[in-house]
């Protein structure tokens, strides 16, 4: 026995779902069919309008309704800062900390030769464009700590300095401990990094 | 920041399905706004319409398009045995097995006294029923060897042997260990119950 089609169905386009398999789609199928027809409406209505009413911001490329997002149309954040990160989820977790009051840019990836992604892949032109703001007086760059992300810093530093003529600050994120992290535990790569990022006390 | 609107909403609606929390629904949610128009909005139609087009079937309680399932219709299959299983997921593991001929019935649920799940909150009023066929000779019980799966076996075994007079044979699934699970790995239970099932050779 297969399936009823419909559910069948279901189940196999749920896969397009990330790390979602034959296995979950088929738990997550059946708990769909045993939910209330207006919880179920109202999940597939929201897919439909999550996709068509959601854009990326024609500034920084975060997430938004409307042709910019909130963020950048937030005139109380410092315009003189804008944190240049991987994706969307970066700036939420930014955002959560509730620490970051400047401007964002969302590069929608990193540059990554081996998979054949190269800067002009990326949403890099539009950030090549803020530099000419007056305003600006510092790029931070808050690309993880992998080949991809100091390749995509070392990129981002040097167009930074040459378009900026020098005028505008370019810094990276700090790499070392977690906060509660053990010494004993950390990799090799982050103790490194804690040792040559340590400030004077 | 949060979300844009309709993607917040989806996010929120996506955790209705099985172990997806906030975390997980993001990234779901983040993977359908970057996936195609159409593959988006064939995903939302087959929500829907597993919704609606899946029904029970009104004789074993299996999962159908129609009023009876394609296996209660198989003029094939031996109508002779009915297996009695939990739930429709365990229908669709016994028939990837493509051993078993006979016939279903999902019970879906469990008795449970503790978690306020009585007989007549299980579809055992249709088992009852089928009961009277004169050509059903065997039942099988596959539920798990758990408290509750014990519980209904036992009643099950119990009430079809009174409304059945004594000519329906009822039977349980063997427990045991695994086809390659190893003696030393095996917990208490299980090795209690291969030593009591254990076979002439």
């Amino acid at each position: 026995m297969v399936y009823p089609k419909s559910l069948q169905e279901l189940i196999e386009n749920l896969q397009v779902l990330p790390s979602v398999g034959q296995k979950t789609a088929e738990r997550f199928a059946l708990r769909i069919i045993d939910l209330d027809s207006d919880v179920v409406s109202e999940l597939s209505n929201s897919i439909i309008n999550a996709k068509n009413n959601t854009k990326y911001c024609q500034i920084c490329g975060n997430l938004s309704e409307t042709n910019f997002c909130s963020i950048c149309e937030d005139e109380k954040r410092d315009s003189s800062l804008i944190c240049v990160v991987e994706s969307v989820s970066d700036v939420i977790a930014m955002e959560k900390t509730e620490n970051y009051h400047g401007l964002y840019h969302v590069l929608n990836g990193l540059i990554s030769p081996s998979k054949g992604i190269l800067p002009d892949d990326l949403n890099i032109k539009d950030l090549e464009k803020r530099l000419a703001d007056p305003k600006l007086a510092e790029i931070i760059i808050a690309t993880n700590l992998t080949i991809e992300g100091d390749t995509t810093s070392l990129y981002l530093s040097k167009l930074i300095n040459q378009v900026g003529e020098g005028k505008i600050a370019v810094s990276r994120i700090a790499h070392g401990l977690p906060v509660g992290g053990h010494l004993g535990y950390a990799d090799d790569l982050t103790i490194i990094k804690a040792m040559e990022g340590r400030n004077k006390i």
